[in-house]
């Protein structure tokens, strides 16, 4: 079967060509690794910028993380060849570099490992990846099995490229003192500020061996030679040639003989990482590589990955969705909350975002996050491109170019942990100004964002886009200062509506009274000003230009529809119901797509130069009218909000692959994450159209639980209570559902039944309101909800 | 024979698998291109600043050009795969990606175009690159010809991968309507003025096809498959599967079905290289895609290298040496004077001496490159770290480092151009500053120069070297602004003495005659200054650090004599005889190597705080130690200068390889340039050492080829003359020189014989003085010079 197949948490692929960009992925805080099902291998570590330890060939650029990565032959991978010593014959596992057609192949990826098992020749090679928790090296232990029932004589040959470390200085050898090959280099500089900037990096990268090898290459061209990695010279040879790198390109691979019996195995453990020096290879080795020790780091590690599970627990009729919402997804949400996607400047609307996500997972982080963005807001109430996490950080790429909407994700997110907390104490903290120094209460600091927001708008009422908002490449609409935002406009009011909600709720002053009331007088006359500028007769525009022209419109050729106008109009109120219906039948017929709602349509096939670098970039890839996860999530959760329970649902579904294998073979992904996008333009380019990016960051996910929670399972914190709204998609008779919600676990059987409306059922008592208050940490409840057919 | 063998101003290599790295390079005034026997290519042209138009497979670091160019599977390149469809056998040319051992095999590099001949399976496979003169685009002639005598039926595949072109947008298609695979992409940016800076860039590649072949790939994951690239599954099936490349990485490869009588041959040709647009692209094919037009393009280019013809034509007993001297080395020297190594903003020493250099080609162009030079002085005298070329230029990489030395070229460079020319009125030619608006003779802004490098000078009359001089990475001598520098102490003292000799050479002013009394006692004081303080006793120091420390003197375990401080002590008149002969006898045994002579020795093995980033190089490699051949050449000048010719020459002869063949297979690289450097360290890495760089820049050639106008041939302009003072090395009897000077034509027979000192004689007559004056343009001078044996 070519399509992946879940088997409690893990997924399993059987097959290294069908999906061959088919990924897992792992982290801790201080690096993260993606490797494909066919052993090529992405991973970075901070320090406390990204950095790699495991290069290409060639001199890389440093950018942001790419998606849809492409792969060749020296890319950098995690290779095992294996040598029939009798016969001559030769395989690799996973399955590059040589690529052989193996017997049997399983690329199987859990929550805090990625494992394959390969069988070919008659020997069976298994492989697993793990990471220790808290620091940077890769675990790899490797069995090798005779099938066959016969003596063998093998040669086994850890393959690990380290790449071209740098063009100042790079150089390897096998180091019998610390039992492995040691890389070197010098992170290459010219500027004197530099070098002391760089002096204490990890410039080397070993690979460990518990068990020493009877011969190695640490020269990537002498491993090579002639043959190619599909077939290397120094493996043709009985013996690798024990060749160092004297600033030629370093590698590590090693050489062991193996005699086997029959039925017998054999088993390997290796480290592969980055050192600053000798003294702390051979402390990593002491702490490390042993059987007992890696025995330890992986419980260690699995109960770090487990600090990330959900709050949520279904069993659906799709059994596959149960696997990713219960599995998967809450932790992607806890990778991005509790790393930060190992940035050191995250942008700021991803930092509100994935912290809201950490709300129903561990709410004292999204907590102290919240705290820290606030402390670097700017005096005029404005919130800075990015948030600085490290000493000595930096806002990078994006980060200078200025965007409006950082403010608007503020009570957004804070809705989110208030609703799960009922932490409404939150408000009167105080925090300190970073650059100011002055002390202001959370209160004041939101109250002054939400007036930032207000007065960054023009005569009309409608708010400035200057140089981007959320779609940050749409960065050519405004920056002469004058050209506007649709989508911000309606989000500005949806912000000051649950700010306005939040004041209200949290009560007790006259002043926040008169905060709510303010900013509902806001939200108020920036929907009028949208309804009178941006309304286009059945959508809402994206924007109006600097010389007054508005897009995202009926009479636009391209870019004629986008979603983030619409979704938001519906969250912040803009919209009425008859403009709610002719949206949503417009966003059906013009961005609707087997792999999901394209961002907007008809993707830009040319530069457009009043709307910017979105219309450049490539049409159904990245924001250029792709299924872009993040704009779809926006819409399906203002669908919920709407009781629009069966479109958001069939939207919602199809984040993911499947159920059908060509569906899955045409995004070639493990549903192990959700992607930042998949391709559109589906009209335009059928051929790749439902392609995953491949890249696992993404504000997506918060957002996508939160659809889950909330909408779909209908399980909202309420002030005190918890409320409880299920909205089954029809084709769904009942699920069942455990949530956890301020420590205490609700079990609910939820079901079809001739009811009018829903009711609640707590050991036998309706609950009147569908609302479960006097919840205390450590209860249990079990309720059965009946819905309507 | 794996050495290399030359044919009139052919290089021809038989083996691509000896020296699997030499290569070839061609330019034009836009573009250059190196080329390897094995088909790997790097090529570069300029919009204005370097730019590629085909891509490694990943994303690439935009540097400066990198020594020891490593190359691997998807390395760009130029390849052409054949299959006999009889047989299904596969072989491609010139070598790579299949690395068929082929039958025969040659590559062959000429002055204005590189050449391969393959033959396997019975086919021979001719191919041709050559340049356009001003356009950017690769002329390729593939010629293909049965050797078997019977009919063939073969597939014929142009592999011409494009890569990794841009995260923004790329995507490739065959256009029948253009003739070819038309790859197009946006250059990646995230600032807004950044879309100004590159909206006009050439974002498309190009591989037009003479003759439409019957199929093509355009996406480079459809033309590998999962059989590799050397063994693409598209070529295993019977056509190309015409796959486009939609945010997919572009190649180009088309498929021709072939069907050859006996001994028949069939022409190709295809036009490689980059585009605005479709209407550009067409252009190219029409004005050069047809043999007339190929044939036209060769005869200009070939006429262009022309121009960069030398001045100076040797039969010597060495043919390889005749060989590179008559037609390499000028080329090289004409290229970095032409183009100015392809940057917009050459760093000022180099682009000085590279000119320097064209004062034997084209002195006009020295000329303007001087006074351009000079236009961008600072008003305090000094000259900035690098010489801007084009509207836009920005000082990038080491020009951002504050050096010290730039100053020393301008009379070094001048003398040069002033002995080959005698054109002392360019001496009061007013130069204009580009900042200050302010007129000031050459000579009044050399003097100043020279006064900067007087006042540059600590207490102790040592000078300064801020963040580095010659030697760039030397960085951290005297960041805190009060290290000196050896070297630019007595090169001081060299220039102030040159700019003396001008001045009072040019004489006719007070003031002339004034500053040349003022310099040349600037001079004595320096040298005074520099034996007090950095005489060690054998040698002379590197320096003095911030903190007071002499460097490069006998008691450093490291870097403990630099040859630098020699050379110029000798050239400055620092140095008396009795410590010229001390620091000859220490360079021989501290320095020599069987690959030319270590700019230092021994090579640091870790970082020198106070010396700075030169000892963080890989040892041996780059200025860590190498024979770093511009350091080698000032050397070789300055024995030349005291006589001594032996020691001259055979460091001269160890700047090429050869002449016994395991000298190239060691060095690698054919003798078509001079390398920057060779590796070094030659006791610590013996088996790297005496590798090329393969890089071509270098500021060593135009004094390597002074050294063999003005030293070994000895025939220096001197005033209104020609002075003949030959210094053969010993080995040698007699050599033949043909010298063009001041476009007259010197015929000169040398050779040893019984007499006490060099006599000349001219039609009979002896010249008292050695030294012809009465030059007129097209005179023809016919010498016999006798030296004494």
């Amino acid at each position: 079967m070519l399509r992946p197949t879940h088997n409690g948490d893990r997924y399993e692929l059987t097959s290294p060509t069908a999906m061959p960009r088919a990924a897992g992925f792992l982290w801790n805080r201080r690096m993260m690794i993606q490797v494909t099902c066919r052993g090529y291998a992405t991973a970075q570590f901070m320090q406390p910028e990204p950095a790699k330890y495991a290069h290409a060939p060639n001199l890389e650029a440093k950018t942001f993380m790419q998606p849809e990565q492409n792969y060749y032959a020296h890319h950098p991978g995690r290779f095992f060849y294996i040598k029939d010593e009798d016969s001559g014959q030769l395989f690799s596992a996973p399955y590059e570099p040589v690529r052989a057609p193996v017997d049997a192949f399983a690329f199987s990826v859990g929550k805090s490992d990625i494992a394959w098992t390969v069988e070919h020749l008659g020997v069976r090679v298994e492989l697993t990846l793990s990471l220790p928790t808290d620091d940077v090296a890769e675990l790899w232990s490797l069995r090798v099995t005779d099938l066959s029932g016969r003596p063998r004589r093998l040669s086994v040959y850890p393959y690990f490229p380290i790449g071209y470390m740098s063009w100042m200085n790079q150089s390897a050898e096998y180091r019998a003192d610390l039992g492995g090959v040691v890389a070197s280099s010098v992170a290459p500089y010219q500027k004197v500020a530099d070098y002391f900037k760089q002096k204490d990096f990890k410039d080397k990268t070993y690979f460990l061996c518990e068990e020493a090898p009877q011969a190695w290459e640490a020269q990537q061209h002498a491993f090579e030679g002639e043959g190619g990695l599909h077939h290397p010279s120094s493996i043709q040879a009985d013996q690798l040639s024990n060749s160092d790198a004297r600033y030629e390109t370093p590698t590590a691979a090693v050489q062991y003989h193996l005699a086997l019996a029959g039925h017998a195995s054999h088993d390997y453990r290796f480290l592969f990482g980055p050192a600053f020096d000798d003294a702390e290879i051979a402390a990593m080795r002491a702490r490390y590589l042993s059987a007992a020790a890696f025995d330890a780091a992986r419980r260690d590690y699995a109960a770090y990955i487990a600090e990330g599970r959900g709050c949520l627990h279904i069993e659906t009729p799709d059994p596959e969705l149960d696997n990713f919402v219960n599995h998967w997804l809450p932790r992607q949400v806890f990778y991005h909350g509790d790393v930060n996607r190992l940035s050191t400047d995250p942008q700021t609307r991803n930092y509100l975002q994935d912290n809201m996500g950490m709300s129903f997972i561990q709410p004292g982080v999204m907590r102290a996050a919240f705290l820290h963005a606030l402390s670097q807001q700017e005096a005029s109430g404005a919130m800075p491109d990015g948030i600085l996490l490290a000493k000595g950080a930096e806002l990078k790429y994006i980060n200078q170019v200025p965007h409006t909407d950082h403010c608007v994700w503020l009570p957004v997110a804070l809705k989110v942990y208030l609703d799960e907390t009922n932490d409404y104490a939150i408000l009167d903290e105080e925090v300190v100004g970073h650059e100011s120094g002055i002390a202001l209460t959370v209160s004041e600091r939101v109250s002054s964002a939400m007036d930032w927001l207000l007065h960054a708008r023009d005569q009309r009422g409608l708010s400035y886009i200057a140089q981007g908002d959320w779609c940050d490449p749409m960065n050519m609409v405004g920056y002469k200062g004058r050209g506007v935002s649709g989508w911000l406009t309606v989000a500005t009011a949806y912000a000051l509506n649950l700010w306005a909600d939040i004041c209200d709720r949290h009560g007790g002053s006259a002043s926040l009274t008169e905060s709510a009331k303010h900013f509902r007088a806001g939200a108020k006359a920036v929907n009028r000003a949208a309804n009178e500028h941006l309304w286009d007769g059945n959508w809402y525009a994206r924007g109006i230009t600097d010389d007054n022209v508005a897009f995202g419109v009926s009479k636009d050729v391209e870019g004629r529809i986008w979603l983030n106008p619409q979704a938001w109009a519906i969250l912040g109120g803009a919209a009425g119901e008859a403009q709610r219906a002719a949206m949503l039948e417009q966003v059906e017929r013009q961005l609707a797509t087997p792999y999901g709602v394209a961002m907007f349509a008809p993707p830009y096939s040319a530069m457009r130069d009043d709307v910017g670098r979105v219309t450049q970039k490539h049409p159904g890839s990245a924001e250029n009218g792709a299924v872009y996860n993040h704009a779809a999530v926006f819409y399906i959760y203002s669908l919920y909000t709407i009781g629009e329970a069966d479109r958001a649902y069939k939207l919602l579904r199809q984040m993911l692959p499947g159920p059908d294998e060509n569906d899955y073979l045409r995004r070639g992904q493990l549903p192990v994450f959700i992607p930042n996008y998949y391709r559109g333009a589906w009209h335009q380019y059928p051929r790749t159209a439902g392609r995953s990016s491949q890249l696992f960051n993404t504000g997506t996910v918060s957002w996508a639980y939160r659809c889950f929670i909330e909408g779909l399972c209908g399980l909202q914190g309420d002030g005190d209570g918890l409320r409880i709204a299920p909205q089954l998609p029809k084709e769904w008779d009942r699920i069942k559902v455990t949530r956890t919600f301020r420590g205490a676990t609700f079990k609910l059987s939820i079901q079809r039944s001739d009811v009018a409306e829903t009711q609640v059922w707590s050991e036998g008592k309706r609950l009147t309101d569908c609302r479960v208050t006097g919840i205390v940490a450590g209860g249990a409840h079990a309720l059965d909800v009946l819905i309507p057919r």
